[in-house]
């Protein structure tokens, strides 16, 4: 099958052979270097300086994001969330549950957010921002220098969900005076599900020392305590973790984050140029890197996302609930190539011959 | 290396071919399949009847602890917690963090609880039991006969950490009466880590459907709701899942549960008779099959787990905290043999002859 989704997306040769393997054993110094070596590249590529650390959690994107709320938060904030997709969403109800004052932007659907909305909050107490940078539901990236101003006037907490942004798009931790950012393993690092990383400044390093949490498997205290000795609280995903050393070392030879970031970005133009012709609607007016959605005005998303499936071998992305029908989205990430795009457009194109499209 | 760990433990040829492969996309039919022929096997092997259903989380076991306690007890329970090592050890603090009361029985260390301790406890109303069945870090399996004769007369839920019991040492939830069995991917199972499970009876669903958790992550409901179709709220670990349904439907066409104990059992029993002459003490008066915990009584235990890592490619399992340098463990677990073994005894002989042991 060729992967067009936007997680879990292709891996390349060198991550199979590593999941090919056996998985070792683990409270070892052997591996505590690879730990301490997975924290290094991520830190490099996140741009976050030596104050910086990084967790390693076994759990989905949306685990990173609560261990986040419940960490780096209280009931004390005053939080704003920027909420364009189901993403967004996400954050809202994770301050619900964990009672943490909140107050949702909802931006024109696929559209970024405007200087106006934003200045409505302005000087009044935020102590937060929580943003989902690419909201991959409607692949809106957001503009993040808006943001900086916006938190740095405010001197609040800038907290980026950028779990399908990381490598896919430009990311400067340090530059943007991001606080927290959290990514997956298995968007553009190209490894399997199972692993999430949550990138924390000095500041948000303090936040998390000053809380304390009514969790045991996301308290990260202790997860930042273990990772001083390169090591995990709990029993990690080895397999996963050892795959991510395989692919942040093969990055970094690479020519790093820049260098990935330009692979994808040509990658996405190259099949964003080739769809000019044919009957779809890019829904976002703010693109990532990572992913391209389409609204097809001729037939029904989710009949695409099938079609492809059963009679090419082909998984493109298909949108859940109201957009079900509305909407599908062509990823960008992981091993795939120019050449794999074109297959993708000549599956498209038969099925505009069919009468399918 | 030679794994005789108790997790990551050694995987089959079929496990690591799956493990070679890229991860598909999830949200299909066909995923949905894998998840219902996971679940079904599981409840196959733990014996659950059919009002009783199972969910897989992406997370250490400890992950799957905190979810039951958090989604089936309340702080209007009254627990009684077996506290015979660090995982008893664990329960006690999560019960806490919880805001679950709870006691603790601390057995005789190495032992069995008796039938004395636990009529201590008669008739007092506990609703509750916490046991980890098989409490790897010192060896010990409860009976789990007199945990139930006591949660039957008391009216309690049984609830079965079975992370390193479950397939190597007899379990069947319907006749024991347990209520809540949790296991994990990398005993047993013998995937790689990132996945744990948690197998509930009908009592224990009605329990998590009458609880609010304020948790999204560990919202058990959810899992359910999702389950129902085949599905996670959350990307699981896709790739580990395929390894898990690999790995289970191989235990049906070799017997089932019932002959992965016998084998595990006789594994262990081969390596008890083989080091009878050595100078190790077994520090558990109630074995599992799973592992054998032993005090070595001319060495330090940590030297011996680093001299078989660096100079014979063999991994046992170290202890931590205060039994470092008393205590090492060999584990059963996996796709180890006979001849693995004997490997072993011979990497110790050596050891012997030239003065280490």
């Amino acid at each position: 099958m060729l992967n067009f989704t936007v997680g879990p997306v292709m891996l390349s040769q060198e991550v199979m052979e590593t999941g090919a393997q056996q998985v070792p054993y683990f409270r070892t110094s052997e591996f505590s270097a690879v730990m301490k070596g997975n924290e290094r590249l991520v830190k490099k590529f996140a741009h976050l300086d030596d104050k910086g650390k990084v967790v390693f959690l076994t759990a989905s994107g949306t685990g990173a994001m609560e261990a986040t709320v419940m960490n780096v938060l209280s009931h004390q904030d005053k939080v704003l969330v920027i909420n364009g997709g189901s993403f967004g969403h996400r954050f809202v109800q994770l301050c619900q549950i964990h009672h943490v004052p909140c107050t949702e932007i909802l931006p024109e659907w696929g559209h970024d957010i405007t200087d106006e909305q934003l200045a409505a909050y302005d000087g009044q107490g935020y102590t937060a921002l929580l943003v989902n940078i690419d909201e991959t539901s409607t692949g809106v990236l957001y503009n993040i220098d808006r943001l900086t101003r916006f938190c740095q006037a405010n001197h609040a907490l800038l907290i980026v969900d950028a779990i399908s942004s990381f490598l896919a798009d430009p990311l400067d931790m340090t530059r943007s005076h991001i606080d927290v950012m959290i990514a997956g393993s298995q968007k553009a690092l190209a490894c399997p599900p199972g692993i999430s990383l949550v990138a924390l400044s000095e500041r948000a390093l303090r936040r998390v020392e000053n809380n304390d949490v009514e969790s045991m498997y996301f308290d990260l205290k202790d997860a930042l305590r273990n990772a001083e000795r390169g090591q995990t609280p709990f029993t990690p995903a080895v397999g996963i973790l050892l795959q991510i050393n395989t692919r942040l070392r093969k990055i970094d030879e690479d020519g790093g984050d820049a260098a990935l970031v330009r692979k994808t970005s040509e990658l996405a133009a190259n099949f964003r140029n080739s769809i000019q012709d044919m009957p779809f609607e890019i829904v976002s007016h703010s693109l990532s890197n990572a992913v391209t959605p389409l609204h097809p005005t001729t037939a029904k998303a989710y009949d695409i996302f099938t079609t492809l499936k059963d009679e090419y071998n082909i998984w493109v992305c298909p949108n859940g609930g109201d957009l079900k029908d509305k909407v599908f989205r062509v990823g960008h990430l992981g091993a795939l190539t120019i050449e794999d795009n074109q297959t993708l457009i000549r599956a498209l194109k038969d099925m505009q011959k069919r009468g399918l499209l």
